[in-house]
């Protein structure tokens, strides 16, 4: 059955790896998923046809004969339900891998969607430059527990998960603004994902779609 | 297996049900599932034997045997999974309900929380007045969407799934903010939330550890 995803025409971050179709190319590359990708413009994204499938007009979409599928959580756990290599098989595992994705999504990635706003949306804003500290120090909050957390292992829970895939995901938005650099397991868990074969491929993938945004 | 979650000692809502354990309370009660409750005060969730259980030193928690779980959606999708009747049983509706909970959780609360954090953590900052209608436009954003998808639908997505249950959930929390006024399919949507029977018994058992607050 083919798989077909949708991802930016033209990606805000011009390739940088941080549209979330990257956390399915990622996973669908983990477990040797072939795809397809089809590109949608930031109009498209608002029309019917787009709604249909996705009701707040974003992307990722995940398409596989007559299922639809959106929301980037929803589908990396379905990629990994339906293929070996991003759940451990017994069943506790399973559940704290599952554990570690909500963990991202809902707890993580929050305050560093925040700070996304606070520093690019909200920068021509008068209050910006008082209140950028305060959104920082809520990110540093939870990176300090989740590195408390990680110590000196290699992934969140024994062996690589889709847990980690969406921790390390969602801590790659932070790249830009230096504050991983207080955390310097962190850092290296991040360096792991990122060195892992399956999210090169990945990554390859999406900047050949992408042109680098000029400096 | 005796089920275990924990609660807040002393909920900060007083008993409006909007503290995390109640998603957790819903879920076993709509499939019949016995619970037992620890109650837990903020400092003992910021203590290593609750930080063991929970990274991020907050409640619920949920433990079974020798599975320790945190993370209110994959506490509710792992009580989904063992229990029928809050996920449907034919492959696609069943993803399609998981997809629900992720939506939820990642992309319909965040504006939410963010509008908590703007009106209370915030409340006594400078930019505060100037930026809260702004925070809450994105609120209504997210909102206007999720209503035009239901339309006049009981639920999201055929019967009530776990996502609806966290999609109510979710809501609940903008009840004293008026917004969902503007959304009168969504404020329905809600009340048949409130309305199910496994709804009132975890309501009123959370109650009966939490005084009202004084008005």
């Amino acid at each position: 059955m083919n798989v077909i995803i949708t991802a930016f025409e033209r990606s805000p971050d011009g390739g940088q790896g941080l549209a979330r179709d990257m956390r399915l190319r990622w996973a669908l590359e983990e477990v040797g998923q072939p795809y397809e990708v089809r590109l949608v413009s930031f109009r498209a994204m608002k029309e019917p046809a787009h709604l249909a499938v996705h009701p707040f007009g974003q992307i990722p979409t995940y398409e596989e004969g007559d299922l639809a599928l959106f929301e980037t959580g929803a589908i990396v756990f379905h990629i990994a339900e339906r293929h070996a290599g991003l759940l451990p098989a017994d069943a506790h595992g399973r559940a704290r891998a599952i554990t570690w994705m909500f963990a991202a999504l809902s707890t993580v990635e929050p305050p560093i969607l925040e700070l996304g706003t606070a520093r690019i949306v909200e920068s021509d804003k008068p209050w910006s430059k008082e209140r950028l500290p305060l959104v920082e120090d809520r990110v540093r909050n939870r990176l300090h527990q989740l590195s408390s957390r990680l110590g000196d292992a290699d992934w969140l829970d024994g062996r690589f998960s889709a847990g980690d895939l969406m921790m390390v995901s969602v801590l790659l938005r932070l790249k830009s603004s230096g504050i991983l650099n207080g955390f310097p397991n962190l850092l290296a868990y991040v360096a792991r994902g990122e060195a892992r074969p399956a999210y090169v491929r990945a990554f390859d993938a999406q900047l050949a779609i992408n042109k680098p945004l000029p400096r």
